[in-house]
């Protein structure tokens, strides 16, 4: 085989073959084809697309070109969930204990933060103590253990995703959902849970910007599992304005808690509950509808759910009593309110733009690598379709000094939209898409 | 400016300015752009295509990376010719000597062959002594002496038209028609002739394998001379059979010759003055159609235009004898005739069939750098239309041994196509394109 004949054949609007799609990967991961030659490929991906058999073939290249984990060779069934980014995404921290004190067992392997969106990793991290970087060994033992393990991504799994995703981020071939789906499901795929339910967020403040490009990489991922033998679900929901009340790492975390406590913010709690319920019918722990949001409920009551997060942050060697009260988790020196400038209805709130004033913060990553402060970040006071009165308290700063607070004032300001006529926020979920 | 920034703009299907594509192609030459953003690049541009403007600013932008040797400073007018390659073609050297013989400076730079295609390079220098690689100081000072030059393509000029074309080698974008006339016309404008005319040629033979495309590509070269200041006129004709009867280094000189003598093949003969009057016509020199006819026949006849390639052949150290007695160049140890087959009319011939078989006999480049033999070829002893009887000579094979010459019998037997109802050969010329 040639790359060269691979590049002109996907250019050509052909379908690539198992064994052709398979060489290009392997061969490229090892050196032995340039970068060069990978990027002309990529675009001519990005042009021509992959059909479904294509784009898992791409995938399951992916998967063997690194350690596999097959946790559910040890503990069956076994749940993972992926969220494609948003603001004030906390759905993980609360989803994964419940569904565990549900007695479903939760492998999950998560992200740090980049760019507008956080990163689950590093809302645990705000736990002072808390160690995500597992061994496979540790990993496996937790999971057993604990019946929920919560570690961050580790880089021996799909290392070809890695190559090929920094060479997308220069190429100009990252948003392709072919691509996107592959390196998405690559990495679930080598965990190797048996179910995953998927959050493709759909908005401003998403990465699908519409609801028919969310729709797209939902079906592309449901049908690469399929066809790779994971039972995967895809929710396809809201990221317009951003999720709860609470943005930034340790804000979030004592957010995610309150969702536990039965005294989470509406939205958050009824997306939390709905992907919930949503595994615990895949995998066949609940039986029907009510019989999920039921159990769901009763793991929330009962304490079961709170206790078994803080059972699993003491294991990872976090401070469980900052999970028991969450007043002890890090705390911003400095706090400012920013209040509504007019009377009216808020009929927008920039989500994009909201990520990326917190990041100013401190509160996420410009680069890889940049070092964040788990303290800071925004309590939104109001949200899509609240009314407002003229110097009512609209949005809490966090930050490590008043200046800093101070300094991201006007952008914060002019993330909202405001309307004299009510408004009505739009749906939190579109649609769940099933194999 | 970003690399990546560019590709996503093209990737989009947005028009470049001259800016941002000047900005490319120099970063990229200096080496400031990796090669795997460039290709890239070059795959959206594939894809997406460049308007005229676009096109000239590409071509333009790698005029710029190198030399310019702006013949038209010295000498008004100055014609250069271009084939776009095929099986045969030996109109350069018979047209150079027409035109300067009928007062019109030639200033040529051409190219080796490489692959099933001829270089008029490797033809004349078949006359023994013949030096093609001149300084640019010897190019001007021939040019202005004897009104013709005919040297070999400099490596300054156009630098970064080599190292892309490098690139889109291994990387499956060679056959976008804006990358192939901006390759083309960079050469040509960083020469700087006062007029082009262009043989576009189509046809199994021929890059080009649909008229719509010859058409598509001669339009393009047009403009971007019409953008760039350089008179450019475009011969689409055909490369369905080989030109002429012989092919190979030392044969092709010699038809050439005999084109100049009055004694040439019909089709060669045709084309050499179609082209010759069109540059006449351009330049000025003739003040109509049948003026440019009457010059040219003129030159042909008077013998102007034979000893005109005798003058130029010796100013650049080749033995000129070889000129007035072909006889005198060099002849192939081995020649073994091969017979008709069969009664019947010739229906085809597959030009680029017969150049992989000349290729085979030494005569042509597998590879750049190889070595080639200026003895071997094929002189053909009937084309397309003719009727042959079985046993009749059907080509003759020119080579280094016999056993060379029997080792491609079968596959030269299988380039042709028989009928037993007559059959005529389509149009030489298809169409003209003028600014």
């Amino acid at each position: 085989m040639q790359a060269v004949e691979l590049i002109r054949k996907k250019r050509d609007g052909e379908t690539l073959s198992r064994e052709e799609i398979a060489w290009f990967v392997t061969e490229y991961t090892r050196g032995n084809i340039p970068d060069y030659q990978a990027s002309a490929w990529l675009m001519a991906i990005f042009w021509r697309g992959m059909n479904a058999p294509e784009t898992t073939d791409l995938t399951m290249a992916m998967v063997q070109s690194g350690e596999q984990l097959r946790v559910r060779d040890i503990i069956s069934p076994v749940i993972d969930k992926h969220s494609s980014g948003g603001v004030g995404d906390k759905v993980t921290l609360a989803l994964a204990p419940i569904v565990a004190a549900c007695g479903v067992a939760v492998g999950k392997m998560t992200g740090r933060g980049l760019g507008h969106t956080g990163g689950t990793v590093d809302k645990l991290e705000s736990v002072s103590g808390f160690r995500a970087a597992l061994s496979p060994e540790e990993f496996k033992r937790i999971l057993i253990t604990h019946n929920i393990v919560l570690a961050s991504q580790s880089g021996d799994l799909a290392p070809a995703d890695g190559k090929l995703y920094a060479l997308r981020d220069v190429t100009g071939t990252i948003e392709s959902i072919p691509l996107i789906a592959a390196s998405i499901m690559s990495k679930k795929l080598a965990i190797g849970a048996s179910h995953l339910l998927l959050d493709v967020k759909v908005g401003c403040g998403a990465f699908m910007k519409t609801l028919a490009d969310a729709r797209a990489l939902a079906q592309t991922m449901v049908d690469i599992g399929k066809l790779s033998g994971l039972h995967a679900v895809a929710a396809i929901t809201a990221m317009e304005q951003p999720l709860g009340r609470a943005i930034g790492n340790a804000l979030e975390m004592a957010e995610a808690i309150a969702v536990l406590r039965g005294a989470g913010p509406e939205d958050i709690t009824a997306l939390c509950y709905h992907e919930a319920g949503e595994l615990l019918l895949m995998t066949g722990a609940a039986d029907s509808q009510s019989d999920a949001e039921q159990r769901v409920e009763q793991a929330v009551q009962s304490g079961a759910a709170l206790a078994k997060l803080a059972e699993v942050i003491a294991e990872q060697g976090g401070d469980a009593r900052q999970i028991e009260h969450p007043d002890l988790l890090p705390i911003a020196p400095a706090r400012v309110m920013i209040t509504a400038p007019r009377d009216g209805y808020i009929a927008a709130i920039q989500a994009e733009q909201i990520g990326i004033a917190s990041m100013r913060l401190g509160a996420g990553r410009f680069k890889k690598g940049d070092q964040i402060d788990h303290r800071t970040g925004f309590i939104l006071q109001a949200k899509i379709g609240d009314y407002c009165h003229a110097a009512d308290p609209l949005v809490e700063i966090h930050a490590r000094n008043e200046g800093e607070a101070q300094a991201i004032r006007a952008s914060l300001l002019a993330c909202y939209t405001w309307n004299d006529a009510p408004v009505s926020a739009g749906p939190l979920i579109y649609d769940t898409i099933r194999p």
